[in-house]
């Protein structure tokens, strides 16, 4: 059975993950070469495996070739450190896929599936792969190529690895990883080439071209690893913690009196975005206020007393705004009950042109027009002009201390 | 001068951001290669080239080689359209890098510089630049080897790459790049390897990867590319703002009678993360609620009366959460003045054996120990459990449909 199959692991240093500590030197490191232990197998891969073992009512496949996987990565003081891991891969994963794969792991509506695996949380290859799959938009759109993404987040050992890259070939899947142990990385390398499954390393090739430029060592541990463990208790922590806070109490013009504690003010009109875009920015650590203007009621006066630098003026197409309205007059059960103007189209260019005179007035504030742009592409012209009045580049950049 | 050195583009189709749309079918492309036309210098581009001239009082360095960057693309019925980029490099932007930097381009404080270039927003090679970072934690803490991330976003075009290049090479920064234009992410590698930058390409691998796999061709298209504007009034638009604004409004149990509309509900004490949680999970187009338990205080009904299945309870080590709740005393000017319990060990020690009693009535809620695990980790956690108690599928993933 897979996750009883003979797993050896050899080695030392960083690039195990159940090994102790990586030793200060590597003088030893090719003694240590002759430890072999044993991983424990999985009790929840267990589940799994007899699990569809149960519902596809036959034993899993034992049939196995044997694959090493060796990897050589450095420990803290540059030294390298070789591991070594032996591992049976079983044979064609594909030849008992179309008999036991189970409903629930069926792809029912067609979509090709992307398996995005992680040692960590895995939005870093969710974001990724959201990324590349913006150039494949035109394919996407109603579905005519349709993809179905898959997160399997926490995968820190090898026989979970396996599984997945197996199930992977069984569903025909290909499969991306951000897996921060070579030895893992590795595997899933040679597991997915063993299963003929199409893969892309996201982490690697990055995580090697920043060690080459800072002239150190990745240290080669998961999220998870418990000496990365990092108090989540760091200014960082509370910085954002703090932003989201603020920004959620400051919503839709709450408290005008706060506006000087924002690092962002946000100004429009109802439904320009301004409330998913403050959050947007609370969550990359910015305080922001947002403040709405709504036709021929008073604006606070806190609002033109602030450093004029950090209002930022939205604004957006009335016939996209008036379907916006709209949509969310019929969300809140608005629609055709209650005799509103907001979504006529007069009164929606009326408040617009309202909006834009005092734009006008306060010639400071940028004026972003929004129309057809996601909330992070905003969030990023906001932060570049933020950054910009603040560093005054001679090239607008984000910067940001590690 | 540099912005305005003879910079030649010619080529057709999707490899090119200033060409009309690609040809439907390819039998034109090699005629069309004799197209020549002369990119316009950005009006942006002078603006730093002349400020950058002024401030080191001297001219730009006019010396260049000269480069040719060759692309192969796929229009969308998948035919090859070829491009071709001849390009003037300047001759080692290092030389006059060391007397004419200026002020505000220097690392004062030492950290070594990454570039990031991306022709969108560039959220997705910060995300990837991000996650490599923390395999160098352990040295990036107490910044021993510090490091300054820059991001430059909507670098649509070849001067204002070459322009970020070039600077890169005088601060001694690497470059991360997020370029879905075949001929810009060609251009950027050879302009790193013309002037000795370390680089990195984030975008390229993953993208021909999901290409091979789905069987068709990325579009090439940028972000902000106009054959590429998607609506932002899609279902999942409207979707992800409903999630937002619903959670901000039952922050902290303010609606307890809405929690029968909530896909999550998040229940602990005070300072074990509600809040920035549901933000987070909110972001990701979930409607979260959360309740907090404060002892003897009476929880809402409508808490035991909703699916037990979709709530999750939070718990945090009363040491970590004492030292919270200390940090928010002192925020909100309550330390020392106010006499409060909140801050008080035995108190906090009581409050979480109060939620944790609760919980234990309640077992079908999974009790989540959020201690020194940053927002994303325990978000991943509950929507892993919540997937796999939708889905039931043999191995906890998070699924999604594009």
């Amino acid at each position: 059975m897979i996750c009883s199959s003979s797993l050896r692991l050899s080695g030392s240093g960083t690039g195990t993950r159940n090994s102790p500590s990586p030793p200060a030197s590597s003088e030893n490191s090719d003694e240590s070469l002759s430890q072999v232990r044993r991983i424990k197998a999985s009790p929840q891969l267990n589940r799994w495996s007899r699990a569809r073992s149960i519902r596809s009512g036959r034993k899993l496949d034992r049939s196995a070739v044997s694959a090493t996987v060796r990897t050589e990565s450095r420990d803290k003081s540059g030294s390298p450190v070789r591991s070594e891991l032996e591992i049976e891969l079983p044979m064609s994963p594909k030849g008992d896929s179309r008999s036991g794969s189970s409903d629930d792991e069926k792809e029912i509506n067609g979509g090709k599936p992307i398996f995005m695996v992680s040692d960590g949380t895995g939005w870093t290859a969710e974001h990724a792969v959201n990324a590349a799959l913006g150039q494949f938009d035109y394919c996407l759109v109603d579905r005519v190529c349709p993809v179905n993404t898959h997160l399997f987040s926490g995968i820190d050992d090898v026989e979970k690895l396996m599984e997945i890259v197996k199930q992977a070939a069984k569903e025909g899947a290909m499969v991306v990883y951000t897996l921060a142990e070579p030895s893992m990385a590795q595997f899933a390398k040679q597991a997915c080439q063993h299963w003929g499954v199409a893969s892309s390393d996201i982490l690697g090739p990055i995580t090697e071209a920043i060690a080459g430029h800072l002239g150190v060592s990745p240290s080669g541990l998961s999220r998870w690893a418990p000496e990365r463990q990092k108090s989540p208790l760091s200014e960082e922590y509370f910085r954002r913690i703090e932003a989201i806070e603020f920004t959620i109490k400051q919503d839709d013009g709450a408290l005008p009196r706060n506006l000087h504690m924002a690092d962002i003010v946000l100004t429009g009109v109802s439904r320009s975005g301004k409330t998913p875009l403050s959050i947007y920015l609370a969550q990359k650590g910015y305080k922001v206020a947002n403040v709405p203007i709504v036709m021929n009621i008073d604006l606070p006066n806190t609002l033109f007393e602030v450093n004029p630098e950090k209002v930022f003026a939205l604004t957006i197409n009335p016939v996209v705004l008036q379907s916006i309205r709209r949509a969310r007059a019929k969300t809140l059960g608005m629609d055709g009950e209650l005799k509103t103007n907001y979504c006529d189209m007069d009164y929606v260019k009326e408040e617009l042109e309202y909006a834009g005179k005092i734009f006008a007035q306060n010639p400071v504030w940028p004026v972003i027009e929004v129309t057809s742009k996601a909330i992070e592409e905003t969030a990023v012209i906001v932060l570049r002009l933020y950054h910009d009045r603040k560093n005054r580049c001679s090239m607008p950049r984000i910067s940001k201390r590690y």
